[in-house]
């Protein structure tokens, strides 16, 4: 019954980490492969400037190639990988690859958050389709939910841990208690951060992410550049450990919310209650909250990074080009952007939240009252307001007042602390973390 | 861009809770649809002997039959939703429906347990699909990810918490202290049990949910007889309290275990450490855990019930039908099991596990180590023992010793029980209940 019934050949575009472990899913893996699929996936040329790594794996040499040109000329292969990340090299070459009619599975979100409207477009073009569900989350299947089980749902919101080094880092600041740097270096040896950890740690690499999800999710363009976007390197520990004390666990959070004026896009650190799910998802794990009108909220967690969860979901585009399906939900289905319409989307100071404030203050009285006065005038309501008794060295440093806040908006919170931190009793910058609650279910 | 491009015709067969909110996305909530799949879906028939509920939602009188025949007859049906559960009267239409050259959509899980091979097997013979992502986890595209995202993967292990009713009982039990008949009263006083809930709580419905998803997880024709099962009535609020003491919470798993020599299936209250993401999926939640060669661990989370949910589930599979991916993926994937072959299903006392053991003993010297003689005996070790100073009530009924084991053999723990259960010292049958840990992932 499980007789190999077709053959689909694909060039495979960068053997690093990911291409290399798609490769061993193609080789090593066939006969797992092939009973699932009943297919054989022909791996017939492999891409790429350095041949370390698919040496060291033990791929045919015959197959190494300098140049794409070979594999567009092949009549054989109908599908294209290119994991070779960036937005340069790799733009150029998924075009070559949709004008020569093949098909593109991709990884890269920085190249789809960035040119994913015109890539979009050109595949249509030419009658072949780009899937990417390898790009978001790693080896979890976001996009097959959003553009498959979740179609029935108008997308209310959607909250992702979608970078595993952030998360790997806040985690050990959280049970650890280790300073944001301790955490870096730790990450570092583990194998769990870059040298140049930048593109992780401040948020850049979620918000490609988050662009990717929040056009699947509603259905439009979304401007990269009016993501509001900030990382986790200025996170304080005693923020952290006062965030546990209240109930809430720090998080980097791919943030996307529906309302009736707009989509609100932000990429933060933000405390999320102990009780949400996603307060759950710890080391290096991704994990995907969606909120849709019908199902409610469901979630979707997994690895995401490394080289064989990703390539899981590679060789899954790849099978799925070889059914047919891939093409068919593409064509189908009007959720790509480049079939839509630009997103409202809303600046960061219309914001609609709960804040948990820190001020440190001078010991000394109707400290509290000055602030609550600034607070309310400019309607922000308070929850909650915690003061220990100060101890030696915060009778010289100063005394933390932590406040969190009913919803206020955001534009207001940051007028109100630019007054707070201007006040005599109060002795540096106040800190300001927006908190993440349930998201109200409207079913 | 988004204009209606085609219509696809359904007749609804069952219009009670799941079948009026599927009605209601295809009417009340059409906009929302037909922005997302750029097609209308008309509802051409409405079949069922009492239209109570789908008056009170406003559905058009037109529409309702009291026969599916019509519907067969009408040219312009090319989807019928067998929403009506049971195993007779849904079994008979759907195979009219599926003999007529209509896709079938069905939410029923205890028809596909019985009888899915010969059904999926029609509709091979027919030309048409069978799809059933509703079948198991209501809303949660559990289906999708193991039919698609998840296949590249050999699956290791698969463990779901997918009867929410159970998990709504567990989950009063151990946060609120309650027996097990408390809760039952509160959760069908919460509308989240049945008048009589012994589907649910004998775990009979979630051995239905898991012979689907183990069909489909591992390629093999499942025997539903054979999966062990056992409930959640008879679990004892003591050992729910003593488990989290130990660090464990009790859940109603199905739980389906890859061996070299064969798979191991079974429905049963386990302890699940504190660790694992499925401790803490709560309430009606239900959650699956699922272990890839290639991906690892990924979680699939959501509500399992519920019209809402289902309906989303329900609708899902129709606009895979609408644009073809449906059929590709039942047409072009060997993973079905009519095309596969029995599976080699272990029995229960192949099960090798941790587990809890409670013996209550008299307060007498020497106890331990008479239990933990006859424990060594069968090879089972001990990993650690917990016995309180006793208390009045104890002295008199006997003292709890509990004990957790290492992995060991369960015909082995069975058979040491039964010896343990014979001594003097100990005065009446001992509990035991198996300790999930992590899976060991091969990654």
């Amino acid at each position: 019954m499980t007789d190999v019934q077709d053959v689909l050949g694909v060039a495979l575009v960068g053997c690093g980490t990911v291409g290399g472990a798609v490769a061993e899913i193609l080789t090593r893996d066939r006969s797992i492969l092939e009973e699932r699929i009943a297919r054989h996936i022909e791996l017939r040329h492999i891409v790429d400037v350095d041949f370390t790594n698919a040496k060291k794996i033990g791929l045919d040499e015959k197959l190494f190639r300098s140049d794409l040109q070979e594999a567009l000329d092949d009549e054989g292969v109908s599908v294209v990988l290119e994991l070779i990340g960036g937005t340069t090299i790799a733009k150029d070459l998924s075009e070559r690859a949709l004008r020569a009619g093949k098909h593109v599975v991709t990884a890269n979100k920085a190249l789809l958050a960035h040119y994913g409207i015109e890539l979009y477009a050109l595949a249509r073009d030419n009658g072949v389709c780009i899937t990417f569900e390898a790009s978001c989350a790693g080896g979890v299947p976001i996009i097959r939910a959003l553009t498959g089980g979740l179609i029935a749902n108008r997308i209310d919101a959607l909250y992702g841990i979608v970078n595993g080094t952030c998360n790997y880092i806040l985690t050990a600041m959280t049970r650890r208690g280790q300073t944001y740097a301790e955490a870096l270096a730790q990450a570092q040896r583990d194998g769990l951060a870059e040298a140049d950890p930048t593109l992780d740690v401040s948020g850049a690499d979620s918000a490609h992410k988050l662009a990717i999800l929040a056009s699947l999710a509603f259905g439009q363009r979304i401007d990269l550049e009016a993501i509001h976007v900030s990382g986790i390197d200025s996170l304080d520990p005693r923020d952290v450990a006062c965030g546990q004390e209240l109930g809430y666990v720090a998080k980097l959070l791919a943030i996307a919310q529906r309302r009736d004026d707009g989509l609100s896009l932000r990429v933060r650190t933000v405390f999320i209650s102990k009780e949400h799910p996603l307060a759950w998802v710890s080391g290096p794990f991704n994990a995907v909250s969606v909120y849709g009108h019908a199902t409610g909220h469901t979630m979707y967690y997994g690895r995401g990074a490394g080289g064989m969860p990703t390539a899981s979901a590679v060789v899954a585009d790849i099978a799925a080009v070889a059914t047919g399906a891939a093409q068919r939900t593409f064509d189908g289905l009007p959720l790509w952007p480049d079939l839509r319409e630009p997103a409202e989307q809303l600046p960061i100071d219309a914001v609609n939240s709960r804040y948990y404030l820190r001020m440190t203050c001078h010991d000394r009285p109707r400290v509290i009252a000055a602030i609550a006065d600034i607070l309310g005038r400019r309607d922000i309501s308070i929850s909650s307001v915690l003061q220990h008794e100060p101890d030696e060295n915060e009778e010289r440093f100063g005394v933390p007042i932590i406040i969190t806040t009913h919803k206020a908006n955001e534009g207001n919170v940051r007028k109100a602390l630019l007054e707070v931190d201007d006040l005599d009793v109060v002795k540096s910058g106040s800190v300001c973390i927006g908190i993440v609650d349930e998201h109200e279910e409207q079913l």
